[in-house]
C-alpha cells in the first residue's frame, strides 16, 4: 500500500424536481448574488426550469463543443460586465466546459447542473480549443463548488444514447481499477460507480421513464469521473484514444465496444477487483477469489463462471447483452488493415503500470476479436 | 436517492518508512518554510523519525487530552512569534486536536502524520476544553490538508489497544449505513472501511508485527473518519454517548460491546446493506438480499446464516472471537439497575431516522443482551 490520493472538496445534491431549490440554496450558500446561467439554446427549458428561483444577471447561450477560445473570452468579458459572482451552467459537458474556462481566469465558483453523464462536473481539469488545437490541464478553481443532480432534468436523454454515455462511465470504472494512479480509494469508489450503472443502464433499457434509474446513472456516472480523475488514463483508454485518433472511430461506441477485450485481458492477473467487479455486477464468485486462483494455477476443479475473471467478463457481456450495446469494431469502419499500426500505436501509448504486460501479440488478438464481436478470451495464463 | 453530501478536499499518503519523504515534500508543497512540529513527550522518537527532514523553526511538546484552551492559546502566540506557516502534528488525537485549534485561529495549514486509529486527521472538527466544558464546532479551516499515513509510526501500538481502537472505527463504519446524514457515497466509503478493518484486525492479532495489516487498520479508520463525518451520528454512538456520559463506561469497550447489539437490531430493516456489509466482512450471501427477504417474510425455506441480517451479525461475531473483543458490559460496572435511566436517555437521543423505530421494549432488551455478552437477537419482525 504505497499511493498518494487527492480527494477534491465538492458538495453533490442529489433530488429529482429539487434542480431550483437546490441551485438556489447553493447561490445563496456561497453568499452571491449576480448569477450567470449558462446554457445551450437546446438546453433553454431546462435550464429555466433548474434556476426558476434566481434573478440571474445574465443568461449566457453561446455554447460550443470543445470549448472554443474565443467563446470563452466573450463569456469572461461578459461576466465582468455584468459583476457576475456565480456560475450556474446546466446542460453537458460542453456547458460545463465553458463555466470552467471562465472560472479559470475570473475564479468565479461554479454551481453545474448536468443533464448527461458527462462527468466532467466533477473534476478539476479544464480545456480549450484555439486554432484547431485542444489544450487541457488541471487547476482547482476549475472544480465545480456544487454539482446538483436531478434525474427529471435527464428523461430527455434517448436510450439509446444513455446506454452508450453510461457505458462510457462504466469504462471510467473499471479502467480505473488498473490504472496508473490506481488506489483502494479510487478503486472502492469505481465499483460502487460499476454497481450503480449496471442498475442504472438494465433499469433504463427496461423503462426510459425510469426516473430511480436515471438518478442511478447520474450517481454512477459521477462517480465514475470522480474514480478516473483521481486513478488516471489506464490500458483502455489508450486503446480508445488510438482508435479515435488515428482511426477517427465513434467515441462512445468505441469505448463500448472495446471493453470488455481490455477487461479479459486484464482480470486474470488482478483476480481480487475482478471479483470485486463480478460481485459489483451482480455476479458473486464464491469463496476467496485467491484461492479459487490457486487452484486453477494448480489443475484443481473449479466450476465455470467462478474464476473471478470469467466471472466480470461474463457479468460485464450479460450487461450488454440487456442493453444491447455496441460490440464489433467493424460497423464503426474499422478493419483488419488498420490493426498493424493501431498496435504500434497502442504499444507506445499503453502504460508500464498495466497488470498484464502488453505486448503486440496480445494488443493484436485484442483488437481482432473486438473487431468482429468474438467472445472475449480470458486466459488463465496471459498474464 | 435524496442527499446533500459534502466531500472535504484532502490529500493522503500512504507508505511503510516514508513518513520522513512525504511530510518534506508536503512542506515544500504548501510552500512552508518555518514548520512546528507538534508531538507529545512519549511520542518524541515518532516526531524525530517523521521530521527527519525538516528543520522546524519550533517544536511543541505540551499535548494535553482533551485540549485545554489555555495550551491552545500558548501554542497559538509561540507559533506566531516563530512566524510559523505550517504545522506538523504526529501523535494520537489529542496531538492532532491541538493543530486543529492552533489552526481555527491562525489559519496555518496542517499536515498531520497520525500514530493511532483515532481518525480525527480526516474530519473538520476541533474541540477545546474550558473550565471543564467541552466545546466542538466544524470549520474547513481545521481540515489537515494532507495526511501521512506511514504504519511503521504504528507498530508499537499494542495488540489490545490496536483491537479496542479498530472496532471503534468499525463503529464508525457500521454506524454510518444508517446514521442520520447516511447516504450511497459514505456507505460505500463505510462497507469499505469495514473490509479493511475486518482484514487488518485479523492480521494484527495473528501477528503484532504484521505492517500490512496495521496499514490496513489506518486506511480504515481512515475512511471510518471520512463516512461518519459525513454521516453523523447513528443509534449506536447515542447509545454509547449515554453509557460513557451518564455511568463513565471506558469508551472503546463500550464502542466494541455495544456495536454487534446495534447491528443486530437494525439490520433486518435494511437487508441490502445488511448483505453488502456481510460481505465486506467476508460473508457472502447468496442470491440477492431483497430475494431472500421475500422468501423469508414468504415463510419459504431459506438456509440458516443466509438472510442477510444474521450473516452480517454473524461476520462481526466471528470478528470478535478472533480478535477476542470486549462482549458484555458487566465487565466494566455496568449493571441492570442502570439500564431503565439509560433507556430513557437513549429513548430521547434516539435519531428518529433510524431504520428500526426505537421504543424502550427494544433498547431495554438490547441493553440486557449487551450487560451480559448474550447471543444478539436477529428478529425478522423486530422493524
Amino acid at each position: 500500500m504505497h499511493f498518494t490520493h487527492t480527494t477534491l472538496g465538492q458538495r453533490v445534491l442529489f433530488g429529482r424536481g429539487r434542480a431550483a431549490e437546490y441551485v438556489a440554496a447553493e447561490v445563496e450558500r456561497l453568499g452571491a448574488s449576480h448569477p450567470m446561467v449558462i446554457a445551450g439554446e437546446s438546453e433553454r427549458a431546462l435550464a429555466e426550469t433548474a434556476s426558476a428561483s434566481l434573478k440571474p444577471a445574465l443568461w449566457w447561450d453561446k455554447v460550443v463543443q470543445h470549448v472554443p477560445k474565443e467563446v470563452a473570452d466573450e463569456a469572461r468579458s461578459a461576466a465582468s460586465d455584468h459583476a457576475v459572482d456565480v456560475m450556474v451552467c446546466i446542460g453537458g459537458g460542453s456547458t460545463t466546459g465553458l463555466a470552467k474556462a471562465v472560472a479559470l481566469t475570473t475564479g468565479i465558483p461554479i454551481i453545474a447542473v448536468p443533464t448527461t453523464y458527462a462527468g466532467s462536473e466533477a473534476t478539476n481539469v479544464w480545456g480549450m480549443t484555439e486554432e484547431r488545437t485542444k489544450t487541457t490541464g488541471v487547476d482547482d478553481r476549475v472544480l465545480p463548488a456544487s454539482v446538483v443532480y436531478d434525474a427529471e432534468l435527464s428523461k430527455t436523454l434517448p436510450v439509446g444514447l444513455s446506454v452508450a454515455s453510461g457505458l462510457n462511465g462504466m469504462a471510467h470504472c473499471v479502467d480505473s481499477l488498473w490504472a496508473p494512479k490506481a488506489d483502494p480509494i479510487n478503486q472502492a469508489l469505481a465499483l460502487e460507480g460499476a454497481r450503480a450503472l449496471n442498475l442504472a443502464l438494465r433499469g433504463i433499457v427496461a423503462g426510459a421513464d425510469d426516473l430511480a434509474a436515471r438518478e442511478q446513472a447520474l450517481y454512477g456516472c459521477y462517480l465514475a469521473a470522480v474514480s478516473f480523475a483521481s486513478a488516471g488514463s489506464g490500458l483502455h483508454h489508450k486503446i480508445c484514444h488510438v482508435l479515435g485518433g488515428t482511426f477517427d472511430l465513434p467515441h462512445a461506441q468505441t469505448h463500448a465496444t472495446v471493453l470488455p477485450y481490455v477487461l479479459a485481458l486484464n482480470a486474470p492477473a488482478v483476480p481480487e477487483l475482478a471479483a470485486r467487479l463480478a460481485a459489483a455486477l451482480g455476479h458473486h464468485v464464491d469463496g476467496a477469489p485467491e484461492d479459487r486462483w490457486a487452484a486453477a494455477l494448480q489443475g484443481l476443479p473449479v466450476a465455470e463462471g467462478q474464476y473471478p475473471a470469467s466471472a466480470a467478463v461474463a457479468a460485464l457481456r450479460d450487461l450488454y447483452r440487456v442493453t444491447q450495446a455496441p460490440s464489433q469494431l467493424s460497423a464503426y469502419g474499422f478493419s483488419n488493415d488498420g490493426i498493424p499500426e493501431a498496435v504500434e500505436r497502442v504499444l507506445k501509448a499503453a502504460p508500464a503500470s498495466n497488470p498484464v504486460p502488453v505486448t503486440g501479440e496480445n494488443i493484436s488478438a485484442l483488437l481482432h476479436q473486438a473487431l468482429t464481436g468474438e467472445v472475449p478470451t480470458v486466459s488463465l495464463f496471459n498474464s
